[in-house]
């Protein structure tokens, strides 16, 4: 144990962030706006304010003010579960035998099981203040679904949940969950939307997708008085509000006196990544100090290292508005044989751009070796992590090793979103030795990418 | 929110307890001897022997020693989940309307999900220590195998878990978590051992108890060369293990310039409770101080408040040694219909002395006003509970309710040991409203009493 650095460093109460930081603010390159899809102009305001809060599409819109007052009432929500801790991953140094020194911000201890929960009271709370009576949205995994359940119990706002339909079947307990916190939890596609009846009668017996479930949660929400959509990732607002973690673990490792090399997060749309990275990235930006910054993503769903910067659909109804992202075409479905989440075909666009303008790295892993290192690591550090974290974990030790083969000492940071307590039937797979890898061919991606829309 | 009081209190690494405390040195009638089945004699330390570590005999055996040093290696596991919070129930104090402050120690942040993980560790490091190659124990709901599992892989342990067989089939992830964590899991009752054989033989098609499985793993433990039985609950040791909770939470307190009035916790066979009273237990017992202890059983296994003060088996099958212990007897099974937990026939010799002292409290509560509280709980706290600590959180709740009425201040403490992930499908029956209750009658507990051994 190095002098002077903890297993585990919080926060006190009074050092916890009052202010959201906006990494677009500091961006020379803005990420691109949102697209009318009819008419292909950028979203105005009002435009937005049919789907979202007034408030967050102010944030959503806003690429100037760098920091945005976090409101007491999230902060007083916040403090029953934050800080969470900025761990030294001492046992696992010492299993790998090497000289980088290891550290991950973990989200997982709070029952959404991840770091969602941050986005989830900020949008939920928004809604509360403008008078509305609920909010709709999706969920795969279950994450999501549950970090909003939760917000909208302690706010007393109604939540109206449009679970993946397969995911809805094979994970009884996430909806459970959910269910105790008072949401109501559709399978998708369902019968209750125009949307979904069409996608059913167009795909029988479809067990649907991410995409399909965002365009049914849009349509309640924009034909039901007093609801607003909400949404997990992404979005400009939602990696504003995971700021948090990255400034938590900035104050915690200036607390400590320490600075990382290389900091690592897993990446489906980009919610935890974006929100870790964004107050170093912002140092970066600045030409305050330098960092690598690596997005990890599943080989079966590789947007960054294999999609298409461009235009595309947010959801298979194709009634969200078009984002400017890498991704795999709003068609592409990845292999069901995929069971470590972080399945969304695009990326948020400021992640995007900040790839595009070379300031971060991609690298995509295969889940078997994702498991490996999610068994290894849960052995020897405690914790049982989620797929979608694990793939963080995996490049960790293999940065790790790269520092045991030279002798460097680098400090090396990752988030470790969540716990996979709810992810058992992968871990049996795994252990059964029944897990295998999937890796899309290039004709694969084509037939995504043909469904991509003309944008000039 | 009080002033300088803020939502949770974490101890500094360096602020962590470094000895466990024994409250059976400040006690002035001891908790009665373990006696030898056949005898009817105290079990001597060569005896305890075949069954346990020598380091963990002599702690079961010592009565005198007030604080026993923790080894360091178990001060760094600790450190990897530990220190728990001490939470200022903020929100639920502000629902509930109270003027009652109330605080609770949280537990289950760590993958096995409770506090067992706490002696656990203990029981695996004297093993290893002792030059064993494994440990073999049973667990029902799988939190203690959980634990044991991960303390095991933690030291390069072999683990053998017998698992209630009825658990084994509906808690098929908690069983993965354990094959994760490298532990070989059975099924109890089995084929594998000559006491299974024998059960199987008299009750076909059981789906057994926490009673057989111990019969069974204390055989194997005894039958198999550098192994040895280690228990998650009732025994001394475990109580002085889990002491790490309350000495936490009393140095949380002193901190914070608090004393708590009530302490409350919830008692199956007693480790939680036993762990957090027992700094507080001291202090009474020395005169120094004077707290209310409320331990808060199941009305479907009452074994304090209804059950008898005598001498019983603590296995189906009769192996182990006898302890004398408030008891429902050893053939006692509560009700299939009870989701709750907390289903162990007997009481910690220690607590039952305690309680027999009249130095403790003892009430029981039904189930479906458990998961009534655990709802609310879940609700404004943002933790999901167990449905075992679920049962401190309803006293919790009424004794702040009490204070409601009367409009004193009360300072309540109650442990939280642990999160109910792996339990959503009680959750369910009580959101589907198909959760009842059942109380024992009198005739149902003459049953039991009936089949307790006749000592002189």
């Amino acid at each position: 144990m190095e002098k002077n650095i903890p297993y585990k460093t919080y926060l006190e109460e009074n050092e916890m962030p009052k202010q959201w930081y906006n990494v677009r603010a500091d961006m020379k390159n803005k990420p691109a706006p949102l697209l009318n899809p009819g008419t292909h102009k950028p979203m105005t305001a009002e435009e937005l304010s049919a789907v979202f809060c007034d408030e967050l599409v102010a944030q959503e819109l806003d690429n100037d003010n760098a920091y945005i007052d976090i409101p007491q009432e999230i902060l007083d929500f916040y403090k029953m579960y934050r800080p969470s801790p900025l761990v030294r991953a001492y046992c696992l140094e010492k299993m790998l035998d090497t000289p980088a020194k290891i550290y991950y911000k973990f989200e997982g201890n709070n029952t959404s099981g991840s770091h969602k929960l941050n986005s989830a009271i900020a949008q939920a709370y928004y809604a509360k203040k403008q008078g509305l009576k609920g909010v709709t949205t999706e969920t795969g995994a279950g994450q999501w679904g549950t970090a909003l359940s939760m917000a909208c119990a302690y706010l007393g706002l109604d939540c109206k949940v449009f679970m993946v339909k397969v995911s809805y079947e094979q994970k009884p307990f996430r909806r459970e969950v959910m269910r105790t916190y008072g949401a109501s939890v559709t399978p998708s596609p369902s019968e209750t939307t125009e949307v979904g009846k069409k996608i059913l009668r167009e795909h029988p017996g479809t067990t649907g997708s991410l995409g399909c479930a965002i365009s049914e949660a849009v349509e309640v929400a924009t034909h039901t008085d007093g609801y607003r959509y909400v949404l997990g990732s992404v979005l400009n607002q939602v990696l504003l509000h995971q700021s948090i973690i990255g400034l938590e673990s900035k104050a915690a490792f200036d607390k400590l006196g320490v600075k990382p090399d290389i900091i690592i997060g897993c990446a489906g749309g980009g919610s935890n990544l974006g929100g870790l990275i964004s107050p170093f990235m912002g140092q970066k930006l600045r030409g305050e100090a330098d960092y690598r910054f690596i997005a990890v993503e599943p080989a079966s769903c590789p947007s960054l290292t294999r999609g298409k910067y461009a235009y595309d659909f947010c959801d298979t109804g194709m009634v969200c508005p078009l984002a400017k992202m890498y991704t795999l075409g709003s068609g592409f479905i990845p292999s069901a044989n995929h069971a470590g989440g972080l399945r969304y075909h695009g990326m948020s666009s400021i992640l995007s751009q900040l790839y595009d303008d070379k300031l971060m790295e991609a690298v995509s892993v295969e889940q078997t070796k994702v498991f490996e290192a999610a068994q290894q690591f849960a052995r020897i550090e405690g914790i049982l992590p989620a797929p979608e974290s694990s793939h963080a974990i995996r490049v960790a030790i293999d940065e790790a090793m790269k520092c045991k083969e030279t002798g460097e000492e680098k400090t090396i940071l990752f988030g470790l979103t969540g716990t996979g307590y709810f992810d058992m039937v992968a871990y049996q797979k795994f252990n059964d030795g029944e897990m295998s890898d999937y890796i899309p061919t290039d004709e694969d991606l084509a037939k995504g990418f043909a469904g991509l829309p003309k944008i000039d």
